[in-house]
């Protein structure tokens, strides 16, 4: 079913299990002219436990104001529930950024999935510490930034990024190679999604391509997760694998799996975009 | 997230869509002191299509009997939104028949799932053709019916069928090699299942291994669909493929799909079993 | 393992089964300094059937020129078994056209791989019925062709094509929209790939997805095949599929396919260029 | 293609990667009356790697009798390229033993394939430290043993067990949840197949399903491998995964990992039987 982008609303709630939380909501939406559209639940235990909702509802027939709504709502349920929540409008699209360094695998396909409409945002810029990808990111006409990163400049660097990221609601680590610290990190929460290459928490680190083989694994991964502090170790949004086997080198390992790790960046992005993603501890709810 | 299945009702409603339908149903139900641990729904289309919704909610602290709950719901929501719907008890198991010839992989795959409890039924019998599988059907406790059926006799064949599955909710034709008659069929509308050895609608008829292999595919599948008087052409309820190359004869085909028509059935039928499912038209809505 | 493309060679051969097969060919080769790299085959019967071989050896040591080689061979060895064969060279880059009509996405899968190298080829030219895909097409230094076809011209407009395709070693339609004339294609016998948007032999013809969706299919798939004069009927190369859900509309399941669709042809692409397909009557061999 | 089992013999073969391997092995073959059914090759490396072989044949018209054609062999081609080489007829089928303890699954889809034919070997009989499953075990007419272990007895107990399996060719650990001594182990090499609830090398040791949760992944796996004295560090045979999601708790997690399990056990133990695995260090050459 397709709903028109410009009157899709959503609403995200965490609130602690209780009876009555579908109602009460449900009948505030209809009270004021929502037609809920989606609407997906999750509890962590059957009793006692942690209560996550998503649902998707249509406001041409809104009675209230985008602001008075979303006061009205706060008072009137989420206060009686003890809810975490928030509301996004689909017409409001997300500013996304990418960083990249010289794979150009991952951020094509977000870029060629985004310029045919398969990812509603509005990608504003990619940054980069080489200049190779430049000409192809030009092509679809975004702002390209370089900012080289070496040992010695690497916190006047990220004050640089950081800088330019100002305003931008997501940030695209597409085969970024540099890690960001953790003071970075801390001004993004549950706002950078990384691609890793290798199915976590197999393979943390560097070349994760020559780990499995090494290993001899018969299957290759790929994991989007949230970055935190803990290198590799943020909430896991979704993983995907190909089978290889030993007839693979390193090489034709890193080849699949650039497949994989496409596909697995593209659906992390495009769920959070549809505010599909959860973190709950560091772990995530996907209401995919 | 586990509850007792003792505790666990469900109800399945189809309507045609209207605001305010989640919050009657929700609201209702919270009235009554049933929790709601589980809600899906779907719609047909943004503006005046048909609507599904499923939920599971427990029961314990209702404050209505059985029969006065279900005949309070009927008139005061159901009606209101003219509502076809379906309530069930997870305690009230259903009492399931399987038909099978003389391939036993379907049918062990059941009776095994049903024996350590991965499909909440009473198997309440087995029919066959052929005296191939009575002792394995019996080493399940099972009591084993054999029905020959010659071109002379099905319709007394299919008499004495009819009448031992009396009383039963479910019957699952496991690879039941016989074509059962439209009468038969009318009999069980939304209540056979079969499991088909292609991928539907590709090979429908006999053979479909043997066509598999002539047509160069390289993928094989199975179907689990509902039966209908038009043969292969009920409700599909599940599909799975499996790689196969032009290694492979008729032979390796069939083993590999026996893999895939034993997890395809053994799906559709818990799906059913836990009332996940919603015929509508020739296709189904799948809450899985 | 990987050899370096300017040394290998390759050996395609079909001939009646027999006994020595394997032992003739390898030590010809052997005898004239190629070292044998890697080796299939295949036999459609235990004894009496037709034999396949794939061969890649390496060149440097070869004691015989290219033409020498393959007469010495014709002559010793494949006369002796009755073989029809075909030897290439890896330096030997195969020359592609690519027709398009509106859809990309096929497309530009297969320039994007081909611009880093996973494609061995030649891309000489793109030809298309519709201007849309011009600056994507030039984008890559690739010549774009526009020849539009209606039903009045569609003689001449052919006539354009293959004059335009004169000198190319594959074509590929990377979803090209109009049907190609028996005779058209009776010039490129298995050298015409074509990517058709269902799990053939399921949906042949005009919107696949359309009949996929009203089946209520729980897959839906793609198809890499062979151009026959018999419309999506010819030997089938590769095929993949997708899950999904009653909750797809022809909409989400075009955009899901689509991903399919890409994956699927440059699979078969790629193989062909790597002579790993032999076509035997209506199917093919895949040493992949 | 199929061979009458009776007539078929295998070939493995590991060296120095040379140029005429397969010339001076085929041509052996050829000389004394075998027909080569199946060849598979692999090599480390383009150059001065390790050579990998596997050759299945037709023994009808062998000119010389079994140990004349080992030792022929062995003298006249295996000495000349420094092979390790082993030589077998499916007509001599492997002694298989499989040591289980409570968990039934993995045991019973070995059990179920072995008794319709689908595993070529004798199953002699079954060993467990529980008596829970004698039951299922003799219906299958398998011999069972109840050795119980204890921290005080282990190593009567392992002691015990080894007296038992003598004159096997392979021990199956089907869930057998005791760790094996070093001592143990060293007496099977690449003898004894694990099949491990992970896709190892993520979550070792105990308790893999809880692993998973507490990580939140998204795909949950099994791996099956050769069991050295190094817990959970053998060579892997095979691998496969499941999608999970949020809504999936420990127990089942553990339903779903079960089915993969079986799988993935059943297809290395069959890949075993058929002499399709040669390990190298720490990796597997699978010819499958």
């Amino acid at each position: 079913m397709t709903n028109s982008v410009n009157t899709t609303a959503r609403l995200l709630i965490t609130c602690p299990d209780k009876s009555g939380i579908v109602s009460a909501v449900s009948t505030f939406l209809y009270n004021h002219g929502a037609n809920i559209t989606a609407l997906d639940q999750y509890s962590t235990a059957p009793e006692g436990g942690t209560y996550f909702m998503r649902l998707e509802f249509q406001t041409p027939h809104l009675d209230l104001s985008r602001q008075v709504f979303a006061q009205t709502f706060g008072e009137a349920v989420a206060k009686r529930y003890n809810m975490s929540w928030q509301l996004s409008y689909a017409a409001d699209r997300k500013k996304v950024a990418i960083l990249v360094s010289k794979y150009d695998h991952a951020l094509l396909e977000l870029l060629w999935r985004w310029s045919r409409g398969g990812l509603a945002c509005d990608v504003s810029m990619v940054i980069s510490n080489h200049p190779d990808l430049k000409e192809a990111v030009e092509g679809f006409n975004v702002p390209f930034h370089l900012i080289k990163v070496t040992k010695e400049n690497k916190q006047e660097a990220e004050a640089e990024i950081q800088s330019l990221l100002q305003g931008n609601d997501l940030v695209v680590l597409a085969r970024y190679m540099q890690v960001l610290s953790a003071d970075f990190v801390q001004h993004w929460p549950n706002k950078i999604i990384n691609i890793h290459h290798s199915f976590l928490p197999a393979f943390v680190g560097a070349n994760p391509y020559q780990q499995a083989h090494d290993k001899g694994v018969k299957l290759i991964g790929a994991t989007a997760h949230y970055v935190t502090a803990d290198l590799d170790q943020g909430p896991i949004i979704e993983q995907a694998v190909e089978r290889v086997s030993h007839g693979d080198n390193v090489e034709t390992l890193r080849e699949l799996g650039e497949d994989v790790e496409r596909n697995v960046l593209a659906r992390a992005v495009r769920w959070h975009l549809e505010d599909r993603v959860i973190v709950y501890g560091n772990k995530t709810i996907v209401f995919a």
